[in-house]
């Protein structure tokens, strides 16, 4: 069970709510980028950023000379995930909607201090983004450690929204002549084209070539 | 050109910042939702949720009592569009990137009160999401009309990020036997599915069945 909080307690479209844990790992974990809320001078910033999950703790990693985040230890932050997986066409322009899965996380970002928990972190983030890669690129070296700061964020104040299915009309619009349904968005990994400088005879390995 | 102030004067990655109205308006256009970021309590919020744009006004909708967003009339907010094009695969773990194209939109919220210009911006913000609907769906009833509320966000303040291309990887790197190159992630539409309790002999319209 997630936690109920005045923050993650929704107000509206409460049948649309997830308290299970299991869909708040899922959502995570088939995602790729999140979009990251911080409060800056006062002024609210959304920025799309990487992220890896171990167990209920999020890590986001930042340059430690990048400006832009300002990303520390103590920065509140509110991390959303969404996959947008369908459109969804209603009989009256004003009930369209879209099926979509949904995560936000509350919290307080805790700079990672541990070496092992700092690698662990970066090893999620990239693994999120590229699965197999860890043990396949060349591991990061101590200049790189040093110039990355990995941010972890509990799991613990979270919500989840989820809506699927069909259109819900107004009961007297059923009798419209009116098409309704569901459009799905697909997402799928083209070809991979291949950097020109990669040394003669390196193929494309098949954790890449085959990912789903 | 795209004006610059304090908030979106790169502070990194100055090569992938572009200052071209042309790409804020592209990468607007062809999204499909924003991910809106406000401060409430002293913390920061992003909620994934639709947009529509009409020259250099961005609109975005509430209900008038959805307690979730506390959306209104000189409510500052960051609205940032993402497209994540592709993984870029490089020879180390810490040179992995994305190819991405992204507008962020800093503003204050005007609350729509003129009804012309409400109707025009939940036209715009029904099309983004779904073109063809406004004229082919039942049209907003004055009730729903009331509802709602529209916000618009002038585009004046914004900043647009783009990478695109093959990994930067560390000289030393190119060397390694090791693949790189760029797996683009595609994006398209399924097979419209129909809501079993469309009425018989209405057909799936042109619109639908061959969005692009």
């Amino acid at each position: 069970m997630l936690s109920a909080t005045p923050r993650t307690r929704l107000g509206r479209s409460k049948e649309r709510a997830s308290h299970d844990r299991d869909d708040l790992h899922e959502i995570l974990d088939s995602g790729l980028i999140c979009h990251l809320g911080v409060v800056r001078d006062g002024y609210p910033m959304v920025v799309p950023t990487g992220y890896g999950r171990i167990g209920d703790t999020l890590y986001l990693h930042g340059s430690t000379g990048a400006r832009s985040l300002r990303l520390g230890d103590g920065t509140q932050v509110c991390v959303t995930v969404t996959h947008l997986d369908a459109i969804v066409y209603s009989r009256s322009v004003f009930d369209h909607s879209v099926n979509y899965r949904s995560a936000m996380i509350y919290g307080v970002a805790r700079l990672v201090t541990d070496e092992d928990e700092r690698l662990a972190g970066l090893k999620a983030l990239t693994e999120q983004l590229a699965p197999g890669q860890w043990d396949y690129a060349r591991p990061p070296s101590r200049k790189e450690m040093a110039a990355t700061a990995v941010l972890a964020l509990s799991l613990e104040e979270s919500s989840v929204k989820i809506r699927t299915g069909m259109p819900k009309d107004e009961e007297e619009d059923y009798a419209l002549p009116v098409w309704a349904g569901v459009l799905p968005l697909v997402t799928s990994w083209g070809r991979p084209t291949t950097d020109p400088l990669v040394l003669d005879g390196v193929d494309i390995p098949i954790h890449i070539a085959s990912r789903k």
